[in-house]
């Protein structure tokens, strides 16, 4: 008796892939043509590609959007500026509940910690990589690669570091090295924000469900030289938006994916990564809930960061329950069998690549012993504090910046500072009773994962409590003033070594030991994968040829999909929803309450307008704010979820399931315009048409 | 590569039974005589097997005990009686901090919640039961098992329902009936407690580790007709306590182990039980832990839920790790084909057994969908919270009661009352404001497992929050005052049909999808799996005989070790601590510091006293409280937890690494003598000794 869901169906899913479907995160310089043309008799050519890849942007701290305007308008998601609506909101000013509407562009307020990247070039490295790190394993391997990618970002960025960003990714993990050269814009300004009632309708009990009913969006603005950015490429608007059937494409950034790992991998993902962090996720989600409970400022204060926590919680809760499901396995168990019977049939690849699996197992091995340490002590999951970020990156900021680019840690890449120091500087207002919380908390954590009588336990916490020493650190830390944390910067080693301030010495303290483990992670664990990653891809390619996709890397992926519904056990959930949905849905509680301007606006809507909807597009978290387009490249939607089934996308793709969940760009307009009376936005994109 | 512990080592350690070390929770009826000789020269006879028998107590509520002096002195853990400390304690007067000592027999004052049991006399009623349930399936099997159960233990209990309780009890999984008459106490009174500051010592970080310094003690009295009892059999203190090598002996009330589950039901357990649950529990913390930081009242009145949650979160984690460990399964598999190669063996036994497992398996598949509605709908997970449980309780035990007792739900059968309307009638402070974050908490979890568009879940909540809801429900319900529980309970089903009390009409409103559910539950997979593991039980017998143990049940249990500490990671763990350890390992911070009254003591105290020790006896959960005792029934230490290889002991045992760990009878005395100047408990403990 097999109890979990039947096994012959999901492997006919996957196997069968003649019928090429929604599957697929595609580099821009690789799109499947011929499966599209084949499919939806439109070939995605290389000016469309383009026009596409610099129509959309990267949110560099884990989001999508685009262009919608030729005058840098932005679009992306509620949930994507959340945190800078709260950072631009106080206890008098709470843009989080009344949402945030600008009525011209000197309205507009800077985001203090936003990023914009927009892809403009790709450059394949591979050879040059491969070339510096040949014959190398271990710590020379390790050294090699970070110094051989830093040097080449360098030479990219060259002394354009503030407008320019270069990243070298490794794609098919170690197959492909390519270049990826980024426009970075800072000077990103809020434009437009709902409420968090309406932009977060249903809460964290409909998140990754559908139907949906909400108006998951943000309007920003790039800025350069204090004025709005002119761009050439930008998405206008459909005249009617996402049609049933119609072929929709969505190019965003997911963030990752694990399709291409080993058993052993796996095994770890499942038992060492998820279940002990999904433990520490609910008990932090209960720490914030009650924190919020607290009163109203409480509640401001910590929903972006419950926002977050809940929202991974429920991604990985998701993640888990396909690494538990044995189909699931037995599918990725036959896929590797394929590849290493693939190798192991001829004497030369065995030679080569045999041994890659083994050799990851081992450092699988290794890692599961080191976890705990890295994750607490260099991850930062024992520091769950603003303060102690702020303090490492001014301790290691100091002592990196006095090295030779190649030599620092990667973070500290001359091409990587301005993310940095933004970061660093950001006038994002700190709150020192909830870091006192969150802090004491994560100290007590860090006592239980590495036991009471651990040497760096004790040091740290000494006769004092994880609560006790919080207090003291928080009380007695200036840090959560900008201009001292500017100050400290400048003044670099000296400067730091001089502060007194409780912070500073305490990740002064720990550096050590941070250090020590993340290089032994990186000689030991890291580059023994990514050496061995590197010759299973190779394997890969030489059984399946290149008209494959590689994991998602964070970087810009082409999708390719369509409106379609699904069978949720044996009854059709359709593929829209309409705004009269959402009134029949409000109980007027939280957080099925729909805002006083839209009870307002009732009789203004019109209430059979498509709301939200579901495309088949191939999608993961980092996605979150991508257009979805049709093929003239313009706006039919806004992606903003995944329904249930998409949660086990980590792992694999499920056609039959899997729904990618979107806001229809006819409901963004007829908010914009009868809910808010953004006229000079909606004029804006509407002017954009082509 | 295999990156978890040896699998060849843990095999070795469990097939090698030919050397009979600390394994087995052996039946008071069925001891290991000829192996405990072999061992240890000693041989339990049933004159001394007796006078264990009825020394040792049971705590109702989940812990054991013994009585220590003639006079009817109970003796069993501090963590035991902690809950009728807090509800004993106020504001004003908290003997969770202060400690409680009552200076004569005047001063105890009654625990509302405790009940104890001494098991009078068992007798095998096997057989009634097989006659009974003879060729029935399903309902009809639920049916008529539950009724000849509650005919037989109302025959045993006669009218003496106060004094006597009589429980069927399920051994070998359904290979054994027995009947276990217990003389009942419920007058159960506080005669001293330690300060939870040094009855926890060390908290959770150190709850199952070694070396520990807790003296987690509490004593009581049981009474009778306003008296101490006067008891015939007690165990009297050794001399000099526990020694290094010594036979120890533990009796006590195991609560459950899983050590004959299916493979199956071992899946199960960890992918559907163990782990959405600890999420669950990791959830509450957070919760209680952040309620307990405002403020000390808040601290009093949520300690000793979170001890409960964090003890039972540490428990199960261990547990899961034990079920993640690839080795316990693989020695499952071979168990288990072993067993079922045995059956097929033969075709008579495989006409009769063969079929066991795989209905077995069938019936958890069902499980596995209803889990979820079981658990929080019927089980009680959704409606977290005193007052629900008083209602419920006044809700069914009205209904119930007009019926005739083989057709009432096993908790309302005549023989259960006294232990309903003990919990009933309790006199436990109820804390509103507690009750409204507990069970809004609990709601919004319902409408989590559930999912918003349940109609269960529609019903309960309406068009509320669950916190809004539970604000209503409590500000408007007077449950928390026991006179109006008692004039409910005594009004019976007319009573409760016209109360308007919120919480007892939502407890009318949900009771019918509880019983559907839990119909559902007992007729098509308890009943298909209490008949299949009684097949699989009686395939068992018949291959390796009645030499064997069963599953703990939280019933009577004998365990024989010895004191012996163990290897951890090459460095040897020495099996005593000392009183003068706890000074050296005090930080002053909680959870390591200690009272005052320890401070004050410490130049009066014998530091060398040994403190707390480990043997290598067999125990879990609900063997906290138990005796240690020697040869000559004498008590040399008191269980109160195990190391944390002991965890896994659910599923096997491991006679290398698994510890019980207890405090020496000397450091009891010593404390009581020198810290608490309890000069009359100690001379009637001391004078109690033959």
């Amino acid at each position: 008796m097999n109890p979990k869901p039947a096994l012959a169906l999901i492997l006919m899913a996957v196997t069968s892939t003649a019928a090429f479907a929604g599957e697929g995160m595609w580099t821009p310089d690789n799109l499947p043509k011929a499966q599209v043309q084949a499919k939806y008799g439109f070939t995605p050519d290389a000016k469309w590609a383009e026009r596409v890849q610099k129509s959309a942007l990267r949110l560099a701290g884990g989001c999508s959007g685009s262009f919608v305007s030729p005058n840098g308008l932005v679009l992306t998601n509620h949930h994507c500026v959340n945190s800078c609506v709260q950072q631009l909101s106080s206890a008098e000013k709470d843009y989080i509940k009344s949402g945030f509407l600008a009525k011209d562009e000197k309205d507009e307020i800077k985001c203090p910690e936003i990023e914009l990247n927009r892809l403009d070039q790709i450059v394949d490295v591979t050879e040059r990589i491969r070339k510096a790190t040949a014959g190398k394993s271990g710590e020379d391997y390790s050294k090699a690669e970070k110094a051989i990618k830093s040097e080449i970002e360098k030479e990219c960025v060259g002394k354009d570091s503030a407008d320019t960003r270069c990243d070298v990714v490794d794609l098919y993990r170690g197959g492909v090295y390519d270049l990826y050269k980024y426009h970075r814009f800072q000077d990103v300004r809020l434009a437009f924000a709902p409420e968090l009632e309406i932009a977060f309708f249903g809460g964290d009990p409909d998140n990754f469900n559908f139907p949906r009913y909400d108006l998951d969006m943000g309007l920003l603005r790039a800025y350069e030289n204090g004025k709005p950015v002119k761009v050439k490429e930008y998405f206008p608007f459909s005249k009617n938006g996402a049609e049933d059937g119609e072929m929709t494409v969505i190019v965003g950034n997911p963030g990752g994916t694990d399709r291409q790992l080993t058993i052993a991998q796996l095994d770890f993902a499942r038992d060492d990564e998820l279940i002990p962090y999904l433990m520490l996720l609910a008990e932090r989600r209960g720490l914030l809930e009650q924190f919020r409970s607290q009163g109203a400022e409480n509640w401001r204060v910590a929903q972006s960061d419950l926002f977050g926590t809940e929202n991974s919680f429920k991604a990985l809760r998701g993640r888990l329950q396909a690494l538990q499901d044995p189909a699931v396995f037995e599918l990725k168990r036959k896929q590797e069998k394929e590849l290493r019977d693939f190798v192991d049939a001829d004497p030369a690849r065995k030679q080569k690549y045999g041994a890659a699996w083994d050799e990851i197992a081992k450092a699988v091995a290794l890692h599961r012993n080191i976890e705990d340490r890295y994750n607490y002590i260099e991850y930062g999951r024992g520091f769950y504090s603003r303060y102690f970020e702020y303090a490492r990156t001014l301790v290691r900021g100091a002592a990196e910046r006095g090295k030779p680019n190649a030599e620092r840690l990667r973070e500290f890449s001359d091409s990587r500072l301005p993310s940095v120091t933004q970061r660093l500087f950001s006038t994002a207002p700190v709150y020192p009773d909830y870091e006192k919380v969150k802090l004491g908390w994560s100290l007590a954590k860090l006592r239980e994962a590495l036991g009471t009588d651990d040497a760096f336990v004790r040091q740290v916490l000494g006769k004092e409590s994880p609560e006790a020493l919080a207090k003291r650190l928080v009380d007695g830390s200036r840090l959560n003033d900008p201009a001292v944390r500017k100050a400290l910067w400048e003044g670099g080693a000296d400067a730091i070594a001089k502060s007194d301030d409780p912070f500073i010495a305490l990740a002064r303290q720990v550096d050590g030991d941070g250090r020590a483990i993340r290089t032994r992670y990186e000689n030991e664990i890291e580059s023994v994968i990514d050496k061995n990653s590197e010759l299973i891809a190779e394997a890969r390619f030489a059984k399946y040829g290149t008209s494959v996709y590689p994991d998602a890397t964070f970087t810009q992926r082409f999708s390719f999909g369509e409106v379609k519904g699904w069978d949720e056990k044996g009854e059709a959930v359709k593929p829209f929803t309409t705004i009269g949905g959402a009134f029949e849905h409000a109980t007027g509680s939280y957080p099925f309450a729909l805002p006083q301007s839209w009870l307002d606006a009732k009789g203004r809507l019109d209430l059979g307008q498509r709301y939200n909807f579901v495309t088949t597009n191939d999608i993961i978290g980092g996605n979150s704010g991508s257009p979805v387009i049709n093929k003239n490249a313009e706006v039919v939607g806004l992606v903003f979820d995944g329904n249930i089934h998409s949660l086990g996308g980590d792992y694999w793709y499920d056609e039959r399931l899997n729904r990618a969940v979107s806001v229809h760009s006819g409901a963004i307009l007829e908010a914009l315009r009868k809910v808010y009376g953004a006229d000079a936005l909606v004029k804006e994109i509407e002017s954009a048409r082509r």
